[in-house]
């Protein structure tokens, strides 16, 4: 059985895709179940037949190429076992039913979370199944992986985007500031990719701010002054988690949370050019990515899509190999000059809450660029082109009319 | 000569290719100048010689697929005639002195405006030159021609992005209503367009409003809560221009103007987002297409970057035929099953300062849908795909340093 949970990607169906063509290939299990809307549709028995539904190489093919969730997705928390152990009842009577021998999680911090949680209960039940973490997110924030499947694309359409955007501001011979917002909570990666934009001759985004680093206003406004001496059109990058050096969200008056208690941003970018507008007075914009970074497929990294299909394929690899409690995780190759990635898994626990933000060593003492050894971390990820499917002009993806 | 005004597409570069292509082909000239950032630019004499530039296929081809303006732009309007001659003055000793015999000016609404009064003051003064407008938007606002070059594009990367934006928006089994603010002032042509996203037994986004219609808040509320009865996540498309029936934007607390009294809006998906969570209390986005729209050239549509190229060189044959004080225009051809344009022109000042807006008959009674004829309209429009260069993993565009 497998399941998907947490936020979109544009990879996270090429994972399960990779799960299904695994599965079906070692010739091992009768049926590959899928549950729709993860732990959530599980415990209400909302399980599909995927095995029949991709059962050819082309179906397995357009999966890769569908964005968001085929599966649909839960942000569902089980509550501490301590509390109650009712619904980790309810779920191992339904991997008895359905036999369930392997159960895979695709998903970030808070899926790997669920099924540390599944596992820790199914060796107090002594129920023997393997539950195997299989990483996801455009974040970039788990730790034990090199990186994680979905951030590549999300950060190519990051930079793509930019660089049209820089295109697009550069056409007034006026003073401008535009402010691009970029997804990321406490982790700037995203954010960085946005700085690979940059070509000879063109340094736009010129400030590039993490939230590892407290955002200074002052110095921004300062920032901003100084760059119009020697720019006309000043493009600034900035992660809608950074927060102000009293540790307040920039747009901290304007708050929500999510069910696991995370916050919802919305308008840094706005807070920013209201700021511009009041201190410098000039044109300004803002411009928020938003949704479009987890699910523009049709600018999907090639790379990001074959490794996250193959850690979709290794994971029922280390299932049938006997491991449970692990979390796949891709280790990037070190030495020689082509990009290389392996495959591996690690125990779930010590990865599993951990945020890996960006190493302070790798943004510039400045606080508003990135360092080299960055730029080189994210290069490989982007690499590639996928061709997706158009029909009557607009790309073709996978009916999901079965999540209505 | 030849200039670019207005606010950037991404097929305006098409244009201008178009134009050089013709005007090198046509051995007629013994330079093609451009000027950058129109006719702003043109009167600080800020002149480029294009032919040394676009001196192979490759570099017309470059130019063909690099967003934005390549020439700049400019949102400058002549003085009438009666306050000032100076600038006119100006403008034709300039041409003058590079022996200018024809001027083209690609753009929209208000680069009509201005190709119209050099025309007439090039009559005032007996200048013997051929004045023509090329046009181009993304809102595929202007009158005398089927459609704008550039709308076709940015249609196909909204109805694109609308797609995945569904995609993403389905994948909880929660109540949702998501939001896609598009651009469009007073027509709803582009908003229109991400009806085309609509799939095989996916009908989203459900509901559709463009600025010809006065929009009811109530009527939306009522409108959502029906829709939750058998849907659970709703998808709404909105114009930024829609005004409520009073006849005020939804955003009218929070607007600028630009130099021609244009209205610049921000925030009409971002009011409607307020007032869904305040009279429905659901899960709630706004997404903004913003800026992308009429710079993404990694999704635009192939027919609407040819026919842009096509329109540029036939406004050099127009010339060369000896008109002047006219517009290029696209004529669809009618009858048949397949879609054609042929590309002819009209009296600039038959078409100039109209607006054209949708066609009440082409909107559904209820005021939040389109018709099946707007459907047949767009879709020829959107058809093809551009196969931009990749370098390093992102797009790789011609070099616009010069713009700094």
């Amino acid at each position: 059985m497998v399941g998907q949970s947490g936020g979109p990607t544009s990879a996270i169906n090429a994972t399960l895709a990779g799960v299904i063509d695994g599965a079906i290939e070692s010739g091992e299990y009768e049926h590959v179940y899928g549950a729709v809307n993860g732990i959530e549709g599980l415990l209400s028995k909302r399980i599909v037949e995927l095995e029949k539904t991709f059962n050819s190489d082309e179906m397995i093919k357009s999966l890769v190429r569908t964005p968001a969730m085929y599966l649909g997705s839960c942000r569902y928390k089980l509550p501490s076992l301590d509390v109650s152990s009712e619904q980790y009842e309810r779920v191992f009577n339904i991997f008895e039913e359905y036999s369930i021998t392997d159960f895979f999680y695709i998903g970030g911090n808070d899926s790997m979370d669920t099924a540390m949680k599944l596992s820790a209960y199914a060796r107090k039940i002594g129920y023997d199944i393997h539950i195997i973490g299989v990483p996801k997110t455009i974040d970039n924030d788990l730790f034990g992986t090199d990186h994680t499947p979905g951030f590549g694309s999300a950060a190519k359409f990051a930079a793509t985007s930019m660089r049209e955007i820089v295109y697009d501001s550069m056409i007034y011979n006026k003073k401008s500031v535009t402010i691009v917002e970029i997804m990321g909570r406490n982790a700037g990666w995203l954010t960085a990719a946005t700085a690979l934009a940059r070509m000879d001759g063109l340094r736009a985004p010129h400030l590039v701010y993490l939230p590892e680093v407290p955002f200074d206003k002052d110095k921004f406004i300062d920032s901003i002054n100084e760059l119009f001496k020697t720019q006309r059109n000043i493009i600034v990058a900035v992660s809608e988690g950074v927060k102000d050096t009293n540790g307040n969200y920039l747009d901290h008056e304007n708050l929500n949370e999510d069910e696991f208690g995370n916050v919802l941003h919305s308008g840094t970018g706005k807070v920013l050019e209201q700021l511009v507008l009041c201190k410098i007075g000039c044109k300004v914009r803002s411009v928020e990515l938003n949704v479009l970074q987890r699910c523009a497929m049709h600018i999907a990294s090639k790379t990001d899509l074959d490794e996250s299909f193959n850690v979709g394929k290794a994971a029922v690899n280390a299932a049938l190999a006997g491991n449970s409690d692990v979390m796949m995780c891709l280790k990037r190759v070190r030495g020689g000059d082509v990009y290389k990635c392996a495959v591996e898994y690690e125990n779930i626990e010590s990865v599993a809450n951990f945020e890996k933000t960006v190493p302070l060593e790798w943004i510039s003492e400045s606080g508003d660029d990135i360092k080299q050894p960055l730029y080189d971390y994210i290069k490989p990820l982007i690499q590639g082109e996928v061709t997706v499917s158009y029909d009557d002009g607009l790309p073709s993806y996978l009916d999901v009319s079965h999540l209505l």
